[in-house]
């Protein structure tokens, strides 16, 4: 048999298929993690909640079904930790704030309650920024996750506790969400995947504003197939969502075959003059084109116009900020990060005419991506401008030498993609001098995850990144 | 034959049917509605621009392909006009505003493309208010449009043109839009069946905001069956709306059997006391629900709570308003109808919260009428709280003796609906004292127009008043 840790690396879609073979128990399963987690965690601090009795009655349920001739689903037997953002019925969920430190939900987010019915495991809760604002892992509650490739940078954030877990061979498939790069920011300075699905495709529930679509929820893993196999899980209708997709989440489980072969791949390294980008990672998201070719792909430099992307998200995140938490927070002012209550702050001051603006602004930018993929299959882009930063700072002031205007400054190439609506994944590209990961980001036509995950698929078969650990922990 | 008139008033189905048993041609369709359009709408004035020339040569291309076996699509050769605000390509589309007299657009709305692509011959375009705006048809640019029923009488807004056409046998179908009651407001007072579909479900485009989803496009007829086969062109995904549901449009050209039988329907006269509405109106509401018992449906005076409706429909339209037309308006200040002026202008003090606050209403509201649907498979309410008003008044500034607030005022009942994210379908149900037409609304379950149409065609088929033709032309 394997040793723990080797299994603690094994895809999903193998383990998955191991426990149906009954060549492992769940509960072998869940050992194998909660140990690697006991030897990994304190270093990383990726989970920050831990339900090990839960975690414990649950392999032993997917167990006993087993033994009767019955799988809890497609993830049966599957150890996994939630985003922190992401509520779970009876298990502490603090929005990484001291503010939320003791909130107990009542009800599952919808992604954690379908994850539950097909039969996962729960570790407990990863971590996250406070209200989940911003691309560094770090909060008063649980302090700093690190990055498993090197203990002194950051994981990325949002999705920061998910994507290091990952890297860690602490969880096989994690859930994720995408405002501003929270799913694709982690994964690629984790060395994972990432996916920022369409608006719908993967129901968000609860929400305060259910129509937005901006901030969306998602699947994080660390081959393709297994991102596909919890995006088979994840999407589908439901009716709590009002912009929800009708297609059934099944039509994900299989990634297609053909990878890049015949595909055209446009590629720019700093979305055509619109952010700054520092050398080495030009040069990987080159080097990522080159893959493409190499993969069978016809590969061209080009993109499409993201003027006023950066007003359009900026008015936009600070005024879904203000509506959604806005009275919240003002009754915790002394207790929640300055920055935060300043953003918050910012969508106070927006007009209606800029929000309008915003919101019209965002149809162009639909309209011009649209338009740009009719002529290729995906645009492949840089993830983050540069390597993960230190993770004692809060966001890194310059890129390439320029200074940036606020934290959002340096994570603009996806935010840029946010706007656009159309969905990207980010994937391993390589790493920079310093040793540590380097992601790029596939943007393909909207509501086309299917074939953005084949096109990943390609990717992933000629680079082999992916399968690099992390030798930090 | 039929005689012309006769002609006129037969469903689409039937003519359609007609058509492709060679029982008559496009040409002959096409000259008893031209007859009849001569003989009606100078009294009426509901089709303002007529593009006879285009229509003959259309008819005639019909004709030719049905002389060879083939037939356009599913609405081969039949007549209609479309709706003022809806873009046609190389035929002037006004909005009903001097200051678009003379703007000849160089492409379809997407929903003209869909009808024409499906065979329709196109008699011109049909009358609104300015920019749609209101729930009385007039404007500088064509004058006022006339209830068929009582020429003294206002056809209803903003769709105005497309139900007095109806109703005056001008065309079988007609294609409108609807924010706030526009394909509903006009089909109740018309007598005639207006759908306003869930947001997505038939794509607008082109569209200053494409992920708002207030305003949407929608079929309107005389039958509940033309109405699902006008729905059938128009709904369907479209890669340029990117909130376009994916369902194909042919699901909805045939209309669920079962009708009311068995099916739980709530009603309200005065949406639990959330609109003042006229007692004769309220009568025609309580006999609406009867005529449901009468047809097996279990009937029950209920209500969800519509708190925040108000604040939630008037911010969102004025903010949509400022946002898409703002500048344009600025532009052509002293051509635009001050009333008009004043609500775009209210949109321009909006505050970034205030926008904000409306999304989360939207959103609360959304999810109370979800679970109160859970219980009930539709809602009955009033379309307009009181009788068609005099034509040459702009709207009414009191409804059951109680002073509106301004112009949206009478039109809450419809607005309401809206903002819940919800479709409805607006049917004829009596005539009040003065002769008039009077309609009702069904609520029905997000993206359940089907079903709708099924306990529309129910609720038809044991009133017959749509059969009731206009004796005032």
């Amino acid at each position: 048999m394997a040793s723990a840790d080797e299994l603690c690396y094994r895809p999903a879609t193998v383990l998955e298929a191991m426990l149906r073979a009954k060549e492992i128990s769940a509960r072998e399963l869940l050992q194998a993690h909660l140990d690697r987690i006991d030897a990994v965690n304190p270093a990383v601090n990726a989970i920050v909640t831990h339900t090990t009795e839960l975690a414990r009655a649950q392999a032993k349920a997917a167990d006993d079904a087993a033994a009767c001739g019955e799988f809890l689903g497609p993830l049966h037997g599957l150890p996994v930790a939630f985003k922190d953002n992401h509520l779970t019925k009876g298990i502490v969920t603090t929005f990484g704030s001291v503010a939320r430190r003791d909130f107990v939900p009542d009800q599952d987010d919808v992604v954690v309650e379908r994850m539950k019915a097909a039969g996962v495991v729960t570790l407990g809760k990863t971590n996250i920024p406070e209200f989940a604002a911003g691309g560094n892992t770090f909060n008063e509650v649980f302090g700093i996750t690190r990055n498993p490739y090197d203990l002194s940078v950051t994981a990325g954030g949002s999705s920061g506790g998910a994507a290091a877990a990952l890297a860690a061979g602490m969880h096989p498939i994690a859930d994720g969400n995408d405002m501003g790069g929270s799913l694709r920011l982690p994964a690629g300075y984790c060395n994972v995947i990432g996916l920022r699905p369409s608006a719908g495709r993967v129901p968000v529930y609860p929400a305060g504003d259910s129509f937005a679509g901006l901030s969306v929820s998602g699947p994080m893993g660390r081959t393709v197939a297994d991102v596909a196999l919890l995006l088979s899980v994840m999407a589908g209708p439901d009716r709590r969502s009002p912009i929800s997709l009708e297609e059934p989440g099944a039509v994900f489980a299989q990634v297609p075959d053909g990878g890049m072969r015949g595909k055209r791949i446009a590629f720019s390294v700093d979305l055509s003059g619109a952010v700054q980008v520092e050398p080495e990672v030009a040069e990987i998201v080159r080097a990522a084109a080159a893959f493409c070719e190499d993969a069978g792909a016809d590969v061209e430099e080009a993109c499409p116009d993201f003027a006023g992307a950066d007003e359009c998200f900026r008015t936009l995140r600070a005024w879904q900020f203000e509506a959604t938490l806005g009275e919240f927070l003002d009754s915790y002012r002394d207790k929640v990060r300055p920055s935060l209550y300043a953003n918050m702050d910012a969508g106070r001051t927006l007009t209606g005419p800029q929000v309008g603006r915003a919101a019209v602004l965002r149809t162009q930018l639909f309209h011009r991506m649209r338009e740009f993929l009719d002529r290729y299959d995906a645009l492949l882009l840089p993830v983050s401008p540069l390597p993960a930063f230190p993770a004692d700072i809060q966001y890194p002031e310059t890129v390439a030498g320029q200074q940036q205007p606020d934290y959002l400054g340096w994570m603009r190439a996806v935010c840029h993609v946010t706007v656009t609506g159309h969905p990207a994944v980010a994937m391993p590209a390589g790493f920079c001098s310093a040793g540590t990961p380097v992601g790029v980001q596939f943007v393909g036509r909207h509501r086309s995850e299917r074939e953005l995950l084949g096109l990943a698929a390609g990717f992933e078969a000629v680079t082999g990144f992916a399968k690099q650990r992390p030798t930090a922990i």
